[in-house]
């Protein structure tokens, strides 16, 4: 059933982005069960260094809990994984094959989100078929080094401004950077050590979704 | 158009399976186009370390080049890439995404070859819905680090008598050894740097599918 893009980006307000790394020595499925619990309406398994074998079972188990939860479940770079493990939809970086060719193999109503940078970049994109945009960097963070230049949050403002597709803000985004981003206009955020390396995984969604809805109330 | 075993087994008397790296200072496209000309039927795409999104143009080129010679196609690794390429198939190994999940994913003709060196793996592939198996490592080889264990001929027959489906030998294997790949029980071979690293490309192809067809005559 395909989602409108006035629920999509409802659903955006805070997507969960795994890392191993960061979980550690916690454990990812567990993090991201708390994040649902907490009422995270999105997730995305991101993970660059293991083997598609070894991924699949993880995507799997998330796909299960993100359904039980009625989340959003989407996998990174590949869209032969995403469909393997019935996700709901695929996130696409420059490097990874191109939106009009995973729109062209995807099923109707498989969603397509695009890392972009800047409006030309996103414009193209959301053209060739992309459903959101991830855009950043938005603050400079250690995390996502493939993540290309910083665009602040004025970067995040113009593309906004310019695409007719829901914008998520990324990079060194915190429950008190939240208002801030979606007071420029994006639909929400995109979270990968704020939750994955949080103390308290729960109580760091919570403050993201709350902080994010104060930020859309703001003019 | 699902295509017969015995139609496959033919087609796969010689898998050519291109390597920039051993094809450098040449050009895989040109090379691929020398085999072509000498009557190779079967061309695998095998990019490990370039990202999707610049691997694709060249897939598509290779595609282009092979349906004019009526040759098959197969992209290495990822499915996606193989279908936004228009390929016959894609060849999978121990750390991609499972058999049974591609052929789940694949549209019906689509042809999934699988690297086992076992009789057990190879096996489970082909129940999977794996339609060939490559295995090897046939002879020690530089080329293929992610080969696993050497098979050797007899292991390479083994699996061969084993399995109901069309085995290419892979690892080391040359027109000079060719025949008594073909006589171990194996369809064909599959050739990286016998042909990618040859003077004459064209002329290793010509070798290759003269021996293969020497060795099939013999008992």
């Amino acid at each position: 059933m395909p989602i409108s893009p006035g629920s999509l980006a409802r659903l955006l307000r805070l997507i969960v982005v795994t890392d191993r790394r960061l979980a550690d020595p916690g454990d990812v499925t567990e993090i991201v069960a708390e994040a649902l619990q907490a009422g995270a309406l999105a997730v995305q398994l991101r993970e660059k260094a293991q083997p598609p074998r070894e991924v699949l079972p993880l995507a799997r188990r998330l796909r299960a809990d993100t359904r039980r939860h009625g989340a959003l479940f989407f996998v990174n770079d590949r869209l032969d994984l995403a469909l393997a493990a019935e996700a709901d939809g695929v996130h696409l970086g420059p490097d990874d094959l191109p939106v009009r060719a995973t729109r062209e193999l995807a099923p109707p109503g498989f969603l397509i989100g695009y890392s972009a940078d800047e409006v030309d970049k996103a414009r193209l994109a959301v053209r060739d078929g992309a459903d959101y945009i991830g855009c950043g960097t938005v603050y400079p963070t250690a995390t996502k080094r493939d993540a290309g230049r910083v665009t602040g949050i004025e970067g995040l403002r113009t593309v906004a401004r310019a695409i007719n597709a829901p914008v998520v803000g990324i990079g060194g985004v915190t429950p008190a950077r939240a208002p801030a981003v979606v007071a420029a206009g994006a639909a929400g955020c995109a979270a990968i050590g704020a939750v994955m390396a949080a103390a308290n995984p729960r109580r760091a969604v919570a403050d993201f979704l709350r902080a994010a809805k104060h930020g859309a109330r703001q003019p």
